[in-house]
């Protein structure tokens, strides 16, 4: 029986409201329909228990009774495996989400991040950042023209790859993209994503009250 | 029954020989000692077979009999699952593992990558990139200096690390991280990745030879 706790920063600045990583675990939750708590770590000082269930310091991270999971990638597997409705039960779609969860982060991801953060920043832009989100999102345009899905069904791999494109059509990236853009707009009409979304707000909207901002 | 064959480039220039991505999949197969073949698939040409294995018309991908993976995380993953040279078989243990393939590509690549790529690309390099860098290498010297490999004993997620941490030292980018550094020589040292690295490098040559180079 799991016994699942998401621990995210207590507070944190309006910008990445929203888009703070906790998300993708709330969704999966909501989605697998698994009951869960929410806790708080300072967002400002980050202490040792902190580093000890996030050794780089960040959130979120879930503990299932005793065992504390970090990475979101790594939480999201372990999510998949106590639901079908997040993870195919047969060995192909198992495989093809896994390996998805990690095209989702590693080959997409890692073309995405450099790039929004450098929007985020507002720091100039750079063809070479450029031209590999491009070409990443090429490949993604020809994947997500033949399904809805990218394991036959709905699974993790949808809620990374998602999350990642989300963060791109928020700074303009997905306007050549049609296909990566009707797929973000299919994946957060599911209601798991909008619950999962408005308790992300509210969570951190509940934090100025009581910091009376 | 495992039925594994190892799909690369036919050739590859001279600069990133050595670091080619297939090197983490031989290295696992070597610690492992699972039989396995190795395939090529040409570098210049990426046609739909090609794509049909790996989406993002990359290389390495490996089948197990009728199952095909792409990403090196998702290959290492299953690999994992054939051998407990790989990766514990307890619960605790195959958690460590798990976060850690993930730490390794997505919070310590997705920090590398980009100053790596502006580093062989002979572009300026950049305060931003360089600062990202620098905190995660800051956390996993703490990380490192706490113990000899990443959960327990070793398991893919050394291979990930290592490698990963491989390509920064190669730019001289570890040289205050001393912890990192000797992780790094530590893992190198094992037989089988000498014996995967060796491999690479012959897999390479010989195509030179076909080539009349």
């Amino acid at each position: 029986m799991a016994d699942l706790t998401l621990t995210t920063y207590d507070w944190v600045p309006e910008p990445p409201r929203g888009f703070v990583r906790d998300l993708r675990v709330r969704w999966a939750l909501e989605e697998a329909q698994l009951p869960y708590r929410v806790a708080s770590t300072p967002f400002g000082e980050r202490g040792l228990s902190h580093f000890a269930h996030q050794p780089f310091g960040q959130a979120p991270w879930l503990t299932d009774g005793d065992v504390s999971v970090f990475e979101t990638g790594a939480i999201l597997l372990h999510l998949g495996g106590l639901s079908a409705k997040l993870m195919p039960s047969d060995p192909s779609g198992r495989n093809a989400a896994t390996e998805w969860v990690f095209g989702a982060l590693n080959s997409v991801e890692m073309a995405s991040l450099p790039w929004t953060m450098l929007k985020f920043m507002g720091e100039p832009g750079s063809k070479f950042f450029d031209d590999f989100l491009r070409l990443r999102l090429k490949h993604m345009e020809t994947v997500l023209s033949g399904g809805q899905w990218l394991a036959g069904s709905f699974s993790v791999a949808d809620i990374l790859m998602a999350d990642v494109l989300r963060v791109v059509d928020r700074f303009g990236g997905l306007a050549d993209s049609p296909a990566c853009a009707a797929y973000v707009a299919r994946a957060t009409s599911r209601p798991a994503f909008a619950k999962a979304h408005a308790d992300q707000l509210a969570h951190f909207a509940e934090a100025d009250k009581v910091r009376g901002a």
